[in-house]
């Protein structure tokens, strides 16, 4: 089972839904087992930067294969990965970048969301992430 | 008029339609009139490395206005504009970035394909163009 | 409504004439709607290394659609968006990044200005922004 | 001697004349004896990837102290500088970066402009130095 772009475009129409339905504009990016990017799509009027903070919530979250937001805890000062965000050419640490794990809990790519808050963001990326089966 | 994401959907299904139909397997890309993403898909099985292509075909057309490949013919060894292609953090100047525009001739944006041979590129990025209306 | 060059000139002279006053040598930046640079002027004597950060001020405001100092209360250590300055290329997130709306509360673009305390930094941009009508 | 800002200005005002005289819109560059940006516009309906060009042009220049287009003879295949334009960040090496002199012949910046023919390129930019006394 592989994140395919049938299944990319799925995760995509869901999480778009939760945006709307929360009423956000969002920048939504999917990455395979490779964190190679499958799709993307920013909505009208989503903030530009977010684009490549959607991107790179999603491949920071499969690099490490758990949620962008757990990183962010160690990366604080004085934390265990302070600063790893200068890897990778760019990490983004904080919520919204969710992992795509099949039944027997293997991650298989990512989810990227930016444009709200980081809990409205994360919840987005969620519902998409539960779109994948 | 604008390229709005429902815009750039239409764009990338008539692409995706055309490249089955020559059955192709390709990076597709949307960029509106800053020359921003506005959505990126890849089909399954496509080259890697045809995603950071497709995107910068994309940009490069609408950076100058015109397709991709018109300024390949002035890029090389000799021509014109030789080595153009180390400005903007890179440029594509090979088929498959095709212009879109509105019935004034406005430019609005571009379509980037990358993933086959730069004339079936060039086709499919085509086709996705024309489904601009 | 748009930053033309036309507009774009108007608000750095704002800009330049407010620095003046306020007794500081300033770099100056505006961005369109697309965060694409529209005019760039550094006064003599002016920092060096405040050319990039007045640009990245200006791109930061219209990446977000808010003031760049906004953006730099949240990226704090134990911040929502810490770290977020890894994206796009490097953002920078303190004040003197100011948006530029028309009357309808639209952004259109942004003003970026540094060479001084932030403070001043921020008092020249707005300067600048509030001349665009 | 410096080009200082109150010359950008006058520099950057005749060859955005000698533009409107020959029909065309240019991103229009000035750097100084450092190499650095003094000042930029992009008028408007300017292509927005002559931007970086205009500002590589002008560094290119000043930093060989010739004519861009002067350089660009010398990086073809089988020449002396072959891909010489992979240094320092990418240079633009076709005609349009020219220099800015003092009667005593010493170089003292540049100025770039970039879209259109590099034969006009060069005559935009050549207008801007010459406004330089």
């Amino acid at each position: 089972m592989k994140v395919t772009l049938d299944k990319a475009e799925k995760i995509i129409a869901a999480a778009k839904k939760k945006a709307a339905e929360i009423d956000t504009k969002m920048n939504i990016a999917v990455v395979d087992e490779g964190a190679n990017l499958v799709a993307f799509v920013r909505m009208d009027g989503a903030w530009l930067g977010s684009k490549d903070i959607a991107i790179k919530k999603a491949k920071t979250a499969r690099y490490f294969d758990m949620d962008s937001g757990e990183i962010g805890k160690l990366s604080q000062p004085g934390g265990a990965l302070f600063n790893i965000e200068h890897s990778n050419n760019g990490l983004i640490t904080f919520p919204g970048g969710v992992i795509i794990k099949n039944s027997d809990g293997e991650v298989l790519g990512a989810v990227g969301v930016s444009g709200s808050t980081v809990e409205n963001d994360h919840e987005v990326a969620n519902a998409g992430a539960k779109a994948f089966s």
